[in-house]
This record gives structure tokens, C-alpha cells and sequence, in this order.
């Protein structure tokens, strides 16, 4: 009977799971509310019953799960497939993830720094086909970073690599939440750009007026209705990723820098100055030679990337 | 006959060749200025002249020749043994080192990038030793990197990674000879201290008084006698350099960094401020593991280094 494996998104609003072929095709997925609040027992009794209910599903295509790969947000530690801390999971501390889910489900589980497995869906499935060396880069609520070289994930000496949104760009600039100043996620991540629009405008613009807050998308839809005060908020932002892009570009040389995230949504708005930017910074060979391209599994990428982990995991075992 | 290879080390001053054994001890080694202004058929007929008296020299120790390392500075490309483009030796572009010099010493020779070479020489017989991770960085007239993951040079898909020195910590900074502005190198290197000292004190200050030029030297000198300016200045060169080792452990969570070149000279003026800045910018664990040391073989690193490329290299031929 041919092996399948279960690949988990565990993200801090949705999880997403997915029964997943050697192929990297998608038998079948679900997606569900985490409800990160309720606590980890919950979220983690959810996920085992999710998990059961997609096994019991592989019989139908007559397939056997062989193992379950996790991408949880994080400091993960990936050899033990314990969470030592999450952003999004406030309750998550030193939590053998790995461990639990192993006792509950009878299968091999490998747990993945969410980032580096959509880096590793978008290599195995997505923009990075064929591609050896590669950076991605997460736009969302921060800035998140995987490392492929020579194929595989380069994790640091204890899992805590690929901390990319947190290279400093500014050295005086914005405090971020990690204790350092002018992180690039401070400056290129959706919190990033309400930021800079509400520094640009001092909320008097638009239909800021009488609101308390304005988001990221409404200020990508300004752009695009020639909004200038947006446009440059986003111009802006595509000059900061710029900066920290031809960082990656002069320290690794890669192929292929992939970016996704909720941020994406706007890659017309941001990716010129962006690009523009590198050429200004980095080497000209290097810059020139390196693909800067969205990424193409969206919202897929972190489950088939979990699912990848999870095949190369066994694949080394048996 | 046991099998030794000659190391060599093509500076933009002085040329360094070593008789190494498979233990890394040097069994003999010699210096002699490159030169390099006359040109590259003369810098490199003498090449070939120290070479073939060190490899009869070999004989002495009972010794064969098996091959050649060369850490040669610039651009390099490794795999075909090409000096691209190197700031030192300005007439070599696209200079097929590895293929000429084979042909007259009928050896196989293997090209590297010199702080490449540096790196692997520390890790081999240096500070890093039994360290699988660590980035090398040498600050000289300029700021060069090595960076060595899982035991192996990152070189990058064309040959190219590991320019650190370019990282940008400053956006609007001093421009540099690469065309990018507020580059590490404009800060930490010795051109950069000199810089700084500048314009910290624009020419009225100390000995600089009626002179056209102060060195580095001078500077670190200065600092050891109580000069606060002097002082000011290497603080200021440490916490610039702290920037960029922070954001080097925030994407590579390294074991080690390693830092080697002509300013290490002055590491007892700088190192406390590097070190507090990487405190306050990199993640507390990755920085508090993170062992940030001085080179241990000096100028000997990248002959040193280059044997190592050589041996490596040869034992996966044979």
C-alpha cells in the first residue's frame, strides 16, 4: 500500500492539515480555527482528532499514513520536536510537541519551524523547483525567514536560524518586540506598513479619520486608488525589504529569494522599489543573477513543506 | 612516501607558501613580497619559482607533493579555479589561475577565495576547531567573511557568498568602493576607523596636526595612551561591527564567529562594545551561545587553509 504523510500548518489563527502523496500532490486538506486562547491542551486535542479523522480518510485512496510533519511558529528545538517558545501560542513553553503527538497517534511526528517548512514546500512544490539555494521570506505579522542551501533547510547550531525579519536595517530605528531596534520586520512585515502610514500621516488622511485603526489591506486598496500617501506607505516598505534582501543576496548568493506572507497581496505595490533597491546595494553579479519571485503555494505552502519534512524524515529512518 | 601539499597564501603584499602535512603542521614555509603592480605574468612566474623550490624542498622531508591551494583575494570562481575580478591585483580579470599554474607545475591546484581559505584554516588548525558552524570575518583595509557551515565553505551558487563587509548597518552611510552606502566594511575595517576618526576630530587632534595621513596603528596607539577621542573612535568601530555580528547570528546561528585580519591587532579597543551591542540586538540564547574569539593562526590561516582545500579536494578525487 503506497505511503502517504499528514502535513500540519499550525498556525495562530488557522490550522490547516493535508493528506499528502510522495508526489507532493494534495490528496485531500481541512482547514480550522486554532483558537490559540483556549490553551495548548485544547489545541492540541483538536489537532490529534483532525489528524485521526485525515488518517482514517487515507483508507479511501487506499494509502497509509506513514508519519505526520508539524510547522509550528516559533523557536522550535527541530531535533527533539519540542516548542521552546511561541509568539503566537503564549502558553507554549518547552512544550515536547513532538512527544505528545507521538503518544497519541502511534506515528513518527517531526515538528518544523513554520517558516522553514513553506520554504521547503515552496522548493519541493512551488517558485523554488529545481532550485538548491534559496531564501524565503514570510510578509505577515512579522517577518519570518527559511534557508535552503544545497537542498536542504540550514537550521543553525540549535534550530534558531533563518531569524532573517530581525536583522537590523535601521540602527536607530523602530523598538521591535524581539528587544532589538529597526528589525527589518519592523519596517517591511503588515505591522510595518500601518506603522509607517500612521508616522506618514499622523492620522489625518483617508478614512483614518474617526477610526481607531487602519489595516494593511485597506491601505494596499488606498494604493491602488491612487491613494500617493499610501503609495509611497508601500514604495517605503519595498525600499526597506530591498535593504535586507540585498543583505541575504551578498552574504548567501543565492539562486531564488521567495517571498510570501499576507503581504504578498500587494506585490505590485512594494516589489519595484524593492527591486530597485538591491540593484543599488547588492553585487551586480550576484544581484542580477538572483530570481526575487512571489511565492506560489500561498496559504499551502507551510503543510506541503510539513509534509516534505516529514518524507525526508522517514526516508533517512528506513 | 607520505603525501604533503603546498599552501599558498596571494596576498595583495605579500605572497605566503607552506610545505603542509595531512596533520596541518607546516613543515616549512617562506614569504615573499607579490608585488602585484608589476603585473600578473610576473607574480605569477615568481608563483610558480617558490613552488617549485618548496615542492624540491619536500624531498628533504620525504615528502611528495600531491597538489596546490591558493587563497587568492576577490572574486573567485572556485569550481573552475578563476580569479573573476580581484580589488588587489588589478590587471587579473577572468585570469584562469588554477589552469595556468597546472600547467606548469603539472600539479592539480585549487583556487579559493583568501578569506574563505582563512576560515577553513581556523577551523582546521585555528580557534574553531571542531566548531561545524562558524563565520569567519577579516578586517583589514576591507571587511572579508568566511563563512563555513556543517564542516564546509558556504560558497554560494556562483562562488560568491560570504561578503559580510557589504552587509548594509548604516542605509545612509559612507559610500563604498562596491557602490552600496553604510556598508560594515566603511566601519570596521581600518579604512573605516580611520574615517571615523576624521571625522570625529576633522584633523585637529593629536599628532594628525600638520599631517596629511594617520594611520590605524596610530589610532590604536593613541587609545593605549589615553587619547579619549582615540578611544571614541574604537567603540564606535566595536558597535559597528556588533551590528553586523548580530545579524549574522540571527540568520546563521552560529557556534562561532572568528574574527581575524589586521585590526584584531586592536581587539582589547573594540571588543567589549561589539559584544554589548550584539546583546542588546541578537536573540538573548543564539547570542549568549554564540563565542565570538580572535583568530589563533594570524597570517598563517590562509596558507594554512588553502593546504586544507588542497587535501580536501584530493582526497575526493582519489
Amino acid at each position: 500500500m503506497d505511503r502517504v504523510v499528514i502535513g500540519v500548518d499550525l498556525g495562530g489563527t488557522n490550522t490547516r492539515t493535508a493528506l499528502v502523496a510522495r508526489s507532493g500532490d494534495i490528496l485531500e486538506k481541512q482547514k480550522e480555527e486554532t483558537l490559540a486562547a483556549e490553551g495548548h491542551e485544547k489545541v492540541i486535542a483538536k489537532l490529534i482528532r483532525n489528524i485521526d479523522r485525515q488518517r482514517a480518510n487515507a483508507d479511501q485512496y487506499g494509502r497509509r499514513v506513514a508519519a505526520v510533519g508539524v510547522g509550528a511558529p516559533g523557536v522550535i528545538h527541530e531535533q527533539t520536536g519540542v516548542v521552546v517558545k511561541s509568539p503566537n501560542f503564549p502558553d507554549w513553553n518547552d512544550l515536547p510537541l513532538k512527544q505528545i503527538l507521538e503518544r497519541e497517534l502511534k506515528l513518527p511526528v517531526f515538528i518544523e519551524n513554520d517558516a522553514n517548512a513553506a520554504a521547503l514546500g515552496e522548493q519541493w512544490r512551488g517558485a523554488a523547483k529545481d532550485i538548491r539555494s534559496m531564501i524565503f521570506l514570510t510578509l505577515g505579522t512579522g517577518v519570518g525567514g527559511g534557508i535552503i542551501l544545497d537542498g536542504r533547510i540550514w537550521h543553525g547550531a540549535d534550530g534558531m536560524a533563518g531569524e532573517v525579519g530581525h536583522m537590523t536595517i535601521i540602527p536607530d530605528g523602530r523598538t521591535c518586540g524581539c528587544g532589538n531596534r529597526g528589525c527589518l520586520e519592523m519596517y517591511a512585515s503588515s505591522r510595518g506598513i500601518v506603522m509607517t502610514f500612521k508616522a506618514m500621516c499622523a492620522g489625518k488622511h483617508l478614512d483614518t479619520e474617526g477610526r481607531k485603526e487602519i489595516t494593511s489591506a485597506q491601505i494596499y486598496q488606498a494604493a491602488r486608488n491612487g491613494d500617493t500617501v499610501a503609495h509611497l506607505v508601500m514604495k517605503d516598505m519595498g525600499r526597506h525589504l530591498g535593504i535586507g534582501i540585498a543583505n541575504l543576496i551578498n552574504i548567501f548568493n543565492p539562486e531564488m529569494v521567495v517571498i510570501g506572507g499576507g503581504v504578498k497581496a500587494a506585490w505590485d505595490l512594494f516589489i519595484d522599489a524593492t527591486r530597485e533597491e538591491v540593484r543599488k546595494r547588492a553585487f551586480a553579479y550576484t544581484a542580477e543573477r538572483t530570481k526575487i519571485v512571489p511565492s506560489m503555494l500561498g496559504d499551502e505552502a507551510g503543510m506541503v513543506g510539513a509534509a516534505a519534512v516529514a518524507f525526508q524524515k522517514i526516508a533517512k529512518l528506513s
